[in-house]
């Protein structure tokens, strides 16, 4: 896994025993799901409002912001973005990576 | 950078020279930035509702459809996902990975 | 109530009896709530995009079928834009239209 | 149209003139395009959720929100919930209300 993500995944798990008035995350997971699952909402809109706006800086800034409240969302979950690269490699097995194409979605 | 990014990546880059009518992903880039993020719009509708259910095996997946979409994108605008982990990277560097905290968002 | 709207919630009253072969609603009903959320998060983001574009008939449109959409989601919960026109008019009543303000979010 | 949308349509325009210090809108107005849409975003999502849960008295409210923050945008480029409206009324004109479907969207 990306030495990144796997440092962040260890720091979300870490957060769960913070303190929600010094962290950030764990503010977030204490205010919950719901919380947690709107900011995904409002961060998939600045990213496709930066990609629409075609301003790279701004595109790599919210996808990074999109990115780390999924990774948020996963540890909630007892979830880690390994589970997540698992799913993206086995779709490269079986398919080329383009598995999803003949799911007709 | 994770294997399976890094493999995602490379993909991404030669789709780009890949006949529409036989790749999802040449498709995508073909209908252009709107289709594109038309489907990260929808991606992040369906990570939100899998994530309200709680099912693991849907969260996993959908978020796995999510972080495909993103780095479809990114491609788009010639952009990496190590342009993303860098920012994620950085992050961490400048504040224990919860500079965003500081900036009121 | 608008008699657009007025229209627009008997119609989708009747097509809960309707064949989903020959409807659209009715096939919408019948793939169920999470089809119909889907449909909302879509045409939020074609929104959001028309809005980023300043098309003004392309806003209009992508506005209709967000609405359209949101109908057909109260309709599923038994629920008429009555209802959601009610809680405008509420919210108008107590504080000039802009009690959200006052609620922080 | 409803009065409850007609009275609304006319204060958003009445705000364009208010101080950004002392109205909701106003200051959603004063901070742009982007801020207004990014409402809509985090509306979209908060009602999806609502509706996940099936909380009559949630959806209602959210949808409201949703609805209120697709007028101040209409507003922001001098459209009106009328324009959107008739759209609605010529699809009903034309189809019997589901034209969307034949557009194979």
């Amino acid at each position: 896994m990306s030495d990144v993500l796997k440092r962040l995944a260890e720091m979300l798990e870490e957060r769960k025993n913070a303190d929600p008035a010094l962290s950030y995350v764990a503010k977030l997971y204490a205010k919950g799901n719901d919380a947690i699952l709107k900011k995904i909402g409002e961060e998939a809109t600045e990213t496709v409002m930066a990609a629409k706006d075609g301003d790279k800086a701004q595109i790599v800034y919210e996808t990074a912001d999109l990115w780390f409240h999924t990774l948020v969302m996963l540890a909630h979950h007892n979830l880690s973005p390994d589970d997540v690269l698992n799913e993206l490699a086995r779709r490269e097995g079986l398919s080329g990576l383009e598995e999803k194409a003949g799911r007709g979605k």
